[in-house]
């Protein structure tokens, strides 16, 4: 069960190719494409199991209206012209599921119960990896991303998760891109900007 | 310049097959495959090309030595014995470099000054996300993890980030595991769980 390294091309599909895209071609994502998108990033690992994220896929035109209002001006005209547009929210309730989760210690719950700080950190942080996750198991589909924190978080939850349970982190358009129009890549910062060996 | 999906194996070093280790053989982690991981994991998207991740690789003994207090009871077995121990943390100052980092928009940095919980939920989503970046380059490379978030935090920014600009996320072991001594896989929720269509 040892991991066998990955070749050149799928280094280059999930991280040094791999772009953050902004049109789209007028073609769809299927159901299948969606459950096969989930079936893989659920698999990544999160503290204590707790696989915090929850998934909203817009797709349909009523739904996009729904989110449109919600988004910065910068982000209507991709999220509006995405085959799919996903919310990547945070059940912040994700510690009840625990005795199930992580049946290993029957009282992981008490480490979240009243402690709001803690839960609001444990949220944030583990949606985020799986929101990396849905980014790099899409990729792996052969689909493309647009990830965007441009939107009001607040509109947009009492629009898509009314009970209050669920809060949104992060969206992300899906599809196909116009490769053609791409703006110029960021810089990164070099090794020796980031990191440290000890 | 379209994404070729990844084959059945890659999928299953990325997800399917892949683990969270805490048994490691006694086979190092080399600076030119710490150097290969900082280069896969850069390229993933941050918001506004912020990437605030910073990242201390714990190899020496010395330095475990200083890691140790920190970790909790639970963790220090494996983070003793793990070749390397990376601690992922985050610049609070990131927003410092969004002039050189996200040229298109020269005020991307009025964004976050003065607003310390933009920068706070900024800093905590982006470094998450690229920290599973870090974990799934790891995979990538035929390297093996253990991520873990039990350590407390304060501690371990005394001791690695003295100054105060760096704070610590979370932790990953990381080299070759003994597959043989791992603890059953836990549950993960099932789509319908996680994932609305709408």
């Amino acid at each position: 069960m040892s991991n066998k390294p990955l070749d050149s091309d799928a280094l280059d599909t999930l991280f040094r190719s791999a772009r953050s895209h902004s049109y789209w071609l007028d073609k769809p994502v299927t159901d299948e494409q969606l459950h096969k998108l989930y079936e893989l990033m659920k698999w990544g690992p999160t503290s204590g199991n707790c696989t915090p994220a929850r998934l909203v896929f817009v797709r349909s035109q009523r739904a996009k209206e729904r989110l449109k209002p919600s988004l910065d001006a910068g982000n209507v005209n991709k999220s509006m012209t995405a085959p799919v547009v996903a919310i990547i929210g945070m059940d912040m309730e994700f510690y009840e599921k625990l005795p199930r989760l992580f049946p290993r210690n029957p009282a992981a719950r008490t480490w979240f119960e009243g402690k709001p700080e803690k839960i609001r950190i444990t949220a944030l942080r583990n949606s985020s990896l799986q929101g990396a996750y849905f980014i790099l198991a899409a990729r792996s589909l052969g689909l493309d991303c647009g990830p965007m924190s441009g939107f009001d978080n607040e509109k947009l939850d009492v629009e898509f998760f009314p009970d209050g349970k669920v809060k949104s982190n992060f969206i992300c358009a899906l599809g196909y891109s116009d490769a053609s129009r791409l703006h110029p890549r960021g810089p990164r910062l070099e090794f020796n900007e980031v990191v440290q060996i000890v």
